[in-house]
């Protein structure tokens, strides 16, 4: 797939290759290409994570970290480089459900709000799918999982591309390339 | 994807966009139509839901309400109007399950005997995918998730088309249009 | 799908009907054919499944059992037919994960370095999505759901075809079949 400025949504469950084929998309674009960091390293899972993710980019990119206030961040984002990729939507929204300072539902509103404005450059968006399981006992992972599939078809609706990840396998099920 | 007589299959995740693109594929065919309700209104999150469902339908829609005898009410369902939308089969398996009173595989087999007939009319169906998470630990949720899946596949081996839904994108994975 | 010599991987969730399309495309390449079964029948559930899916694939087939060393398993399946199904991964992965005897990751490699080398009769492999629901709490699920992605990104990536499976219906999401 040619990227082109717009949104682009790449969906998938853990370990799906979402995040390689992201960064795979935006190294089609030229530099600077900014990467915009969703992740608290609140535990040793996550800090090793996050380490491997950006020994893998390398330093072609440039880093934005923001756990919160996303759509703020990517204002700052779009204007240090040809290309930002955001990963990942769904750590952000855990952000905003463990943290008592934010609305969650707000904050979606203002990144979907942002996004859906005619875009100068590419976005890639990337979000996991986590409703294909048995319902949760816990109350907190059935609100989790309410938010983050109602935020992935808000993104999904206004994404130019949905590219939907099985097994490292890009399958691109929205294609709104400008003719 | 235009409709016709037949079983027409919606599948997907939680949030996916189900319910919503089931209602959109039923618009397209003249009214009356007719919507056939699995839910028990049993705690607070399910009687909210099944009321913004409701609210969203508006006065458009005649209204079964049926958690147990799915087939005996379709047939009622199927006299009332030109399109019958079924919404959903994972409620009405949770409440077979969770019944004393029958027996959830005889009941599947009833209405898959009645589904699996030349359709009149069309008749769309809504389902959840469940088993795309780790295997749960609790019995029940792994006898839930065993009878779900065998049912989706009956469903969709029946069905005239079937629709994966991919965070509110409708992706078409069978499509038996009559030529 | 026509079979062809190479790996052919068929990945779904829990009762998406992996195993019954496995066998059928295992059914359109002459015998003898070759059943690789890595269950360990622990607990009557198991064991029940075991019996029922050797009940349908009745006489026709080789089977060879092997828990823990597949990729030694697998070359010695090679050589007994005309096509090898490999059912499952899935199993393979926990039973090594519950092994104090083996390194996970080394066996994998080990079956990956087998699978990776041109081949000379179809080897179907079936393996199961169990990171499309919500991050389980338990520590050894989530080592499992990471070993199972990471397992299933190589499997797809070295194999010619990959099949999705939604409610028992094939999508076909690779398909590197030679001119």
């Amino acid at each position: 797939m040619k990227l082109f400025p717009g949104v682009h949504l790449v969906i998938g469950g853990a370990r799906s290759g979402k995040s390689l084929h992201a960064e795979k998309l935006a190294l089609t674009f030229p530099a600077p290409r900014v990467y915009l960091a969703t992740s608290l390293a609140l535990d040793r899972e996550t800090a090793e994570r996050i380490a491997a993710h950006r020994k893998r980019r390398g330093s072609e990119w440039t880093t934005v970290e923001e756990p919160y206030r996303l759509a703020d961040a990517l204002e700052r984002a779009k204007r240090l480089g040809n290309v930002v990729l955001v990963d990942c939507v769904t750590m952000w929204l855990t952000n905003l459900l463990l943290s008592d300072s934010f609305d969650a539902q707000r904050e979606v509103d203002f990144l979907c709000n942002l996004l859906a404005k005619e875009q100068e450059i590419p976005i890639i968006v990337v979000s996991n799918e986590v409703g294909l399981g048995i319902v949760p006992e816990n109350e907190l992972a059935r609100s989790f999982r309410d938010l983050s599939g109602i935020t992935n078809q808000k993104l999904a609706d206004l994404a130019s591309t949905v590219t939907w990840m099985v097994a490292g396998i890009p399958v691109v099920v929205k294609d709104g390339h400008p003719e």
